[in-house]
């Protein structure tokens, strides 16, 4: 089979990085083309990046050099990891041009025609692209995955919503400084400190949240009906973001059912998407888990780890939520909406995956 | 003045160290005895303590030899410090032999006729160690201050209790290692890493804060007739604690008439106790604040410093508040207790100040 | 073919857990003996131990039963993760009772019948095991690999030694907590701190390397005439050991000269033992290399990486070398060993790799 | 007593930040001026700066307005904390101006006629300044303090240099985040990491601390004849640079009179400069002392602290030194350097002490 030939935009960033370092011998997706801001073009990438990851930089992407971000060169497929303001003006003018735009930015997640999805949960949001103008003119469009901080959570309240209903949510987290890009968040701000604001960032864990949550219906996507109320605070962790999260259900569900509903969720199950995890919420039974520094890498950092299932004194359940924030939380995310869109044909039709 | 004569149990731990450090020349209390497990007794005070405040140990203090941990040779004020299984056992000998046990201890925070007292938010509830048996067989009593996570939380919800009334809240902690003790947490589990569980903290912190908000009645306190939810994590934070808080009010609130609430609750004004912060609350307008590692050390480490007020999508108000734990969270609150027991005429009659 | 049966002593402890992960999927060892101190014999592993590592506990071990420290019951290979005065009792009843005892404790690394290796380095010391009597009474015999803080600076010290002769080494190291065990450090201890002191390694980081590093003549080990001083620091790093180093050569080198004798030394090449890293010395040209968190992986973590080669004003050359402290610098070197001991016969009859 | 009016250049940053902490009050200086960048001129401080010291910011200097960086509206005494390439461009226009410029940049540290001045070190080459064509043509002047990394090393060296002659000295640093200044170090780059480089580090530390020990002579510094080679590395500290040092020296010396030269070292004493630690050299006898989170604040910052005094197998002796980067190592050394001026009565004439 030949590989699907996908284009970076955003490569030398922390989740640039991670789409490269994903995408290192992805079974269906071949990187042949990267851009970055206008310094670094034409550089050799591995002269413009400065590599973060603990696995080595990949030797034949060092030596590619950085095209300009624009399509004219572009493959027809885009992974985008663009900072929201970048995004806004650069990442339709690849979907007008007909790519396929696969995009990690805030900047039109909430917008009508824009699916944002994670595909264990609302894959079927995923036709609404079809309504996008770009796919009507040009045949491109645009499929965005939800903020770090709302996956994991989402993860793990879906099976509950779909088998209890959810009516209330409290969620307060503690998020790990990769999230903020490099260099991001000064070792001054957070060594042996807590910063309790992420700009913007409890609005959007809040609104997507029940967008995700929500049905496709006539064209549009029906938030769900829940109150939703985040904290969001910053910690000094490398990876991956925790979360704290208090319930209240529309129908009373015991501990074991609650446990069965995570275990049982499986909604890819046999569709043999290449990143998506066996098992996309892993529970753990010890008292105090989980924990970032044991716990991200569960499922290839593609896991939603949940512990500390226990009443709550004033909703109906409390838990504990994990999961890694460059990979689930972002460059994972947007790939595994790549895998599912090929599944659909939705991707250039010279690379249909066997 | 003559200054009271006191003695400290547990001397050598963390809360130990600053009492010493806090007690160092207080102008109402002279440390004269200092008592430590077994192993540490007939030792120099210097050659027991594993010392880990960032002011040096004071040279006299240093000299001291450490006493037994009984009654028979100790002064008639104790301070303790003791690990919550080991008060259990000391704590009721001292007050039997007729001492005044300030009690930083969880073990009978919650027992009937034991105060759990922070002067600011219900001094009044003092009266009751007058129905302790030990009281009136050797005129010694016990009086407890609350778990250093209870402590700033309470502080900031008191004068909205006194002034909205108090429905439900949620809150969600980020608390420093040194709330563990010495040597407490390994280094291996917090470093870069959240621990979402400390053993017993969200029991305590809830039923102590509904009890320190509550009405003494009838020679029994009534708590706080509220919903509350804690969730408590432990981050890699030297000292202070930080927690996320949302909260329904009985009545409506304006952003104003919260800020003038805290600003305005000043309850032990014109007491003069020395431990007392002029402002006991703080608020701190920046987006981004409070921070532990900056705004701990406020009023001297006695205040609860709060920030980021906005409204809740679930409740009506959030804010985080943030206490240094083994300041106002701990010794500082002990000896806050004792200093308004002093005024209270309840300490040994030889010294009453001025 | 048949793999090697092999029994842990210390199976609880951080490097007993880091041989269950090393040794998971081993093509030459299986597990099938775990012994710890007395509290945790009979009990499950899974039961008995806090696991620490960032991979799930493997099932099957999970389920092992934790069998009494006593040779009776245990293979004839036992890998050894003991605390040296553990070691000093233990180790000699299972070589006294036919066993190969790997050993990673310092308890007998200098005694003179006592292989210390590194195979890389010193592989041709092994002969000296035929020396014990142990071995010539029963078979069995201990072998021991060096401390963690020795083992990166000796592999990068031994390609220079051979080919310029050393004269003097300067080390100043800063070592992973994880290197201390568990519980190990308290974090009170290294939050936001450097320790400037690590009990007795300076001493056996420095009489080791002399060991390593000698020649074995005349049925001993001869040490290296070179004058060594080690500064051995803690500093708040997960894993992995940073090591600034000064050397005096005895013939002059160039840059080119020692960059060359790193790429080449490969003295394992067509071995084909499973942990041995295919380039035991990585040099990395960037200026700000290594660092612990990003390259401390490098070759499976058996890696010795170098980096910021320049020249010396007091001696002639400075670098610094980073490995890991409980991959290279403990359980794999002690595997490792095992490797090599097994290709030249030495592990039991039964199991000769093919 | 009349205050010196002093104006700060560099504001903003973090050692500008340093200097109102510690002009706060002080006896001798009152702060009347202060400049930052051109984006930060005509803004009120409060609202230009980001405060990161754990005092508040004092609320009269939050009040007053930034001034251009320009001598036109300064007073005559300014304490200088740009980085080295906007000093070079301003710090001569404002002592061709006729100000006295106490500077803590590396610009100018190593000019033929610029003093580079510890008090307690090298006070008596202050008249260097007098050579500068600055000072005959406009009375200004520019003196400078060394690099935060060697005043502590400096320190420590000076009464061995003088009692028993130095020979070699062989530094290996661990630096804490603050020397870079805000935003500076990344929290990516140091969390849980080592970074073994620091730009220029190890030259200036070289080549200043052989200054700083040197005579001055016919109008010029001769630099001290030793040998010296440094290693610079960034850990995860907030605050306080550790050093492991190993020195030759000319003639032996035992552990007692190395003690007693530390001990005895008061070069300052009966001067009554305000900033000046009573004891500049401090000594902890305890093993694992001095660490950057207990000690650094020992004489309020400005003390050199130092340690594990040993004998090296290399060298002579062996020893750890740390002193607070941001206080004795910036804006305290600055300060200090001025408190000397004005009692040698260069500082303008209007304001001489009493």
């Amino acid at each position: 089979m030949q590989r699907h030939q996908i284009g970076i935009l955003g490569a030398t960033g922390m989740v640039g990085q991670r789409f490269i370092q994903l995408l290192e011998q992805h079974p269906w997706f071949e990187v042949v083309w990267l851009a970055a801001s206008d310094k670094s073009s034409g550089k050799r990438y591995g002269d413009a990046v400065k590599w973060k990851l603990d696995t080595p930089l990949p030797a034949h992407i060092a030596q590619m050099q950085i095209s300009p971000a624009t399509p004219e060169s572009a493959p027809k497929i885009i992974f985008a990891a663009l900072d929201s303001d970048i995004a806004r003006e650069l990442e339709p003018k690849f979907a007008a041009a007909g790519c396929a735009v696969i995009s990690n930015s805030s900047a039109f997640r909430m917008q009508q025609d824009v699916p944002l999805v994670i595909p264990e949960v609302n894959g079927d949001h995923l036709p609404l692209l079809e309504k996008q103008t770009w796919r009507k003119q040009s045949g491109g469009y645009l499929v965005t995955n939800p903020n770090c901080s709302a996956i994991g959570l989402v993860l793990a309240l879906k099976p509950l919503e779909e088998r209890f209903g959810l009516d209330a949510i409290f969620v307060s987290t503690m998020q790990a400084v990769s999230g903020a890009g490099y260099p991001g968040v000064p070792s001054l701000d957070i060594l042996g400190n807590v910063v309790p604001y992420i700009k913007s960032e409890e609005e959007k864990m809040q609104e997507e949240t029940l967008k995700l949550l929500g049905c496709l219906k006539d064209d549009r996507v029906q938030p769900l009906e829940a109150k939703i109320s985040a904290h969001c605070n910053r910690v000094p962790v490398e990876d991956g973001h925790t979360e704290s999260v208090s319930i209240k259900l529309r129908k009373p569900a015991t501990r074991e059912q609650i446990l069965a509903a995570w275990q049982e969720f499986r909604p890819l199950a046999g569709q043999n998407l290449p990143t998506a995890p066996a098992q996309p919420i892993e529970f753990i039974p010890a008292d105090d888990r989980p924990q970032p520094r044991l716990d991200r890498m569960r499922g290839h950092g593609m896991a939603a780890v949940v512990g500390r299932l226990r009443p709550c004194t004033l909703f109906d359940w409390k838990f504990t939520v994990l999961s890694h924030n460059t990979i689930r939380g972002a460059a994972g995310a947007a790939l595994l909406n790549a895998e599912l869109l090929a599944t659909l044909g939705k991707l250039e039709p010279a690379a249909v995956p066997a």
